[in-house]
């Protein structure tokens, strides 16, 4: 018995399952196992119009017939998800969002799956459930927290091109400015390092981009460069960690950019915040894009995208993101 | 006679020489004559092996053969200027590179020229030769201040797909944010919004990027999109200007790219960071990059790199900035 890539479903009113149905019926998501309730994914496969049967499987593990939507769906669900409307915040679609999670976890962490791929969730849905996380990393490392300390995670961004890992992420621009210390850094380095084996690199390239203008131009836009990232940098490269820098962050990107007859100068790198990593990563769209979790036990990957309540069981939502993460979850598991 | 444009030499030992010449021999500086030092320009000449000769105007909107590279030299320049090594820091080279932008100035403000396109200026050359400007910008400011007040500028780069404008440009993120103001974000829109009449626009569509990740999220990553941003933009929009926003950083360059089968959503986005606006412009690399200082009384561009002395000399250098430059400063001159 081969052990599956579990997806979990998501917010049940978002485009998560039918972006979900679509990847299973375009044949692209063998080996996969949906972690969700029955009834959400066979509303999905009607929304699109579509035949696809699907089972319901006892455990994750189980054999599933070829050709249908393999679906565990975890006990204590709230009832009546699928009678919800699209595309609106619902308390018991945050909760469902949650406990689909959660269990997907415990079947990782049981050792009856290889990894987990994350459809999309409503930070509001969660909070009128009473979820106490924004979203699926805090949620993560809760999940996987021991005695009470959270494991230390990044958030990496990828696409075909480009791979960037932030220092921080969703917190204001100023307390971003406040978390660049030398730790905080060297950990960055370190996680990202470690990570690369998930993609077969033993010794990446890791390219650091500054905070300040001009990476600071020594000194005279701002000194964090020269008192905590080149520091931080050292100490990694002591470490043998292949990280260098501190480079100016309006050109890095373009860079370590893998483009047809543009080779990258590395394979990836690190951002002092949320939005110099990401502008550059989003640019030419979202669609293959990957959000991975990293530094966590466990794969974790997820689209670069949310519920997109507007066109929600409308059909028109693209599963590209989804089925990236996919592709770069079962990379992931098969280098561990 | 026609007013000719006006190409400042810029750092004598940078690629400025060369890539103007460039420009002349691929038939590409119609209407242009360089303010530079003759000697220079015809070392430049000889090191990219060519024969063009280079004729030396009494004044700059004197007829010039065709087929030659018409040099205006400004008195006063410093001696032996093309005797000076190529690559190297150097304070005759700055001294020189800020005469010509002053001449070059009184010239157009005189009006015997249309516009000033500047070729790149080394920070380290103008600080040895005792200039107390770190750059063009600055320096153009001092030159066109009236009752020592500097008239408020921004600085905008385009390239055919995206244009950004910088609420600040040099100073460290942390000062970024305190300048992220009502007064400065909304003088920004407007000049902007004038701008636009420089490409043809009289009410572009401008989107504002926020300052924080997901533009805040509602105030929860930092309050400045709803203290300042929010209400900056709305008194834009009481004064005609079609700005809207804030925007997450992360996804607004993206929604206002043009490119082939991706028509933008906007004119051009004003970025709250040197680095937010810089990135996606040259992400794809920085061949087709302007820099346009707006809110100038006289047009402005120059392209988007360095003196790059590590090849300087060599003829390596790629004037397709430059040209790009000299299109945008020529469409700017005909919309005035």
């Amino acid at each position: 018995m081969n052990k599956p890539l579990l997806i979990s479903m998501g917010d049940a009113c978002g485009i998560g399952p039918e972006i979900i149905v679509q990847a299973f019926v375009r044949g692209l998501a063998d080996g996969c196992c949906v972690v969700g309730d029955v009834a959400v994914m066979r509303r999905a496969v009607r929304q699109l119009g579509l035949g696809l049967p699907v089972a319901q499987l006892e455990q994750v593990g189980e054999f599933a017939p070829p050709n249908c939507l393999p679906v565990w769906q975890p006990d204590a669900l709230p009832p009546g998800l699928a009678e919800l409307p699209m595309g609106r915040i619902s308390a018991p679609a945050g909760a469902a969002a949650a406990r689909c999670i959660e269990q997907a976890v415990q079947q990782i962490l049981a050792g009856h799956a290889t990894g987990l791929v994350t459809a999309p969730i409503h930070k509001e849905a969660l909070h009128a459930a009473g979820v106490p996380y924004p979203g699926h990393t805090e949620m993560l490392q809760a999940l996987m927290a021991r005695d009470g300390v959270l494991p230390p995670v990044r958030m990496m961004l990828a696409n075909p091109e480009l791979r960037t890992v932030l220092v921080s992420i969703h917190v204001a621009l100023r307390e971003a400015i406040e978390l660049v210390t030398f730790e905080r850094v060297l950990e960055t380095l370190r996680i990202a390092h470690r990570a690369a084996a998930g993609w077969g690199q033993v010794s990446p390239r890791i390219a650091v981009a500054g905070l300040n203008p001009h990476a600071g131009e020594g000194g005279l836009f701002g000194d964090e460069e020269l008192r905590v990232i080149a520091p931080a940098i050292q100490a990694a490269r002591e470490q043998g960690i292949n990280a260098s820098g501190p480079f100016a962050p309006d050109t890095v990107f373009m860079r370590a950019r893998h483009a047809s007859g543009h080779p990258g100068e590395f394979d990836l790198v690190v951002a002092m915040t949320h939005d110099h990593g990401l502008i550059p990563v989003k640019y030419l769209g979202v669609e293959q894009g990957v959000n991975v979790t990293l530094g966590l036990p466990l794969v974790r990957t997820s689209p670069d995208h949310g519920t997109a309540f507007d066109i929600a069981g409308s059909g028109l939502a693209d599963p590209s993101s989804l089925v990236a993460a996919m592709q770069m979850a079962r990379r992931f598991v098969s280098a561990r």
